[in-house]
């Protein structure tokens, strides 16, 4: 269980997208010159702050992309209590303090955020998850049969390069505990996504690099990019 | 007093950036081949959260553009408690809840942040300040003078259109408040920045627009960029 853990976690320490969410709805325009529907996508949110949340970077380069690409964005976030606070100054939880994962994730999304546990897959074309270590300690409890499922099925995935390279790659070894669990490792840049075509999971690595902030905007941005492609919009 | 508070808030609700922060000093390459030195800025941060900090997305896309832009950024934010806990999906301030506004900022500054007591003018060529709430709530204590001094010499700055426009600009009625004060109000569309040559004042509508995520971010874009131009980097 462990492993499976720290798999799901380093799955979602970068980030990740699932598409389609279900077989496509035909969805005849009206007329022939209504505007083309955009993807209809939901946001997954895990609390805001890389150590105990959402990577907000990540969650707003993703943001940015899907309404850059037209898309229908609705953001959800359980409600539950975080698994830790973490004071984002020294890295250290807090013993005394609680916070709520979806009040928290409020945050990001300036208020506009659904509890989780309505999230319907028939009325989304695809769902993204940004990392952050909150991913692992919040969605665990509700969303981790889903991806685990996908995971040992010998899904493709990446986490970016499989050695440090000198600290450009300091969670590389996570690429190792992916393959022991029967999934595929695929090597990629931090501005590349990767598309597994047969289970339509897209990743892109994030902030599994030590790089400079627009090569992690930029290597979201192809995630989405594939995202969108994926949902035909 | 609440008319200068309205007029600082509104300024500081969008983004906005001064620069140069001191006189131009002379910093000759050691080497003529030597690679030309980043401008060097400070992002001084409120809290994170629109409603009771810095507005996040606003803070992200001014890290992205300062990284494409190639320049060395430090983050600040002050060791002093936060005015309001504002829960996101209310929008309501919590009655006991209290947090500090540098530990929150440094969720923005994944853990990178130093207190702002600690910020000289002589170590940046330009500061930015993204807007949120927590701009007027958290920071007036500290650096309104500053703000205010500026603002009230006669100051151009945009925070976007004079009129709502049907919604679109739901916060329009502040460049009244702002010409009130003896201010220049410039009109500017979401996406551009308005550069006050004289006191090296730049600003962006930001989130006093209704509009999109990327215009927002391609605006804020566009005021880093300015930024830069005047740090001569």
């Amino acid at each position: 269980m462990a492993a499976v853990r720290a798999l799901v976690a380093s799955r979602l320490l970068s980030a990740s997208a699932f598409a389609p969410l279900h077989a496509s709805t035909p969805r005849a325009p009206l007329h022939s010159s209504a505007p083309r529907p955009g993807a209809r996508v939901a946001l997954v949110l895990s609390g805001c702050g890389v150590y105990d949340g959402t990577e907000l970077h990540e969650a707003s380069a993703v943001l940015v992309h899907l309404s850059r690409g037209g898309a229908e964005v609705q953001i959800f976030a359980p409600d539950i209590p975080q698994m830790h606070v973490v004071d984002h100054t020294k890295g250290q939880p807090s013993e005394s303090e609680t916070r709520n994962v979806l009040t928290e994730s409020a945050r990001i999304a300036r208020g506009k955020i659904t509890n989780l546990a309505r999230l319907s897959a028939a009325n989304h074309d695809a769902a993204i998850f940004p990392g952050g270590f909150g991913a692992a300690k919040n969605l665990l409890c509700c969303i981790a049969p889903v991806l685990a499922a996908r995971v040992l099925h010998g899904v493709e995935v990446t986490v970016g390069h499989e050695q440090e390279e000198g600290g450009k790659w300091p969670y590389a070894g996570t690429a190792e505990a992916i393959k022991a669990l029967g999934a595929k490792h695929c090597v990629k840049g931090v501005t590349e996504a990767h598309v597994d075509q047969k289970n339509k999971v897209v990743t892109t690595p994030a902030f599994m690099c030590e790089t400079e902030l627009h090569h992690i905007h930029d290597g979201i941005g192809a995630m989405v990019k594939k995202v969108l492609e994926l949902c035909g919009k």
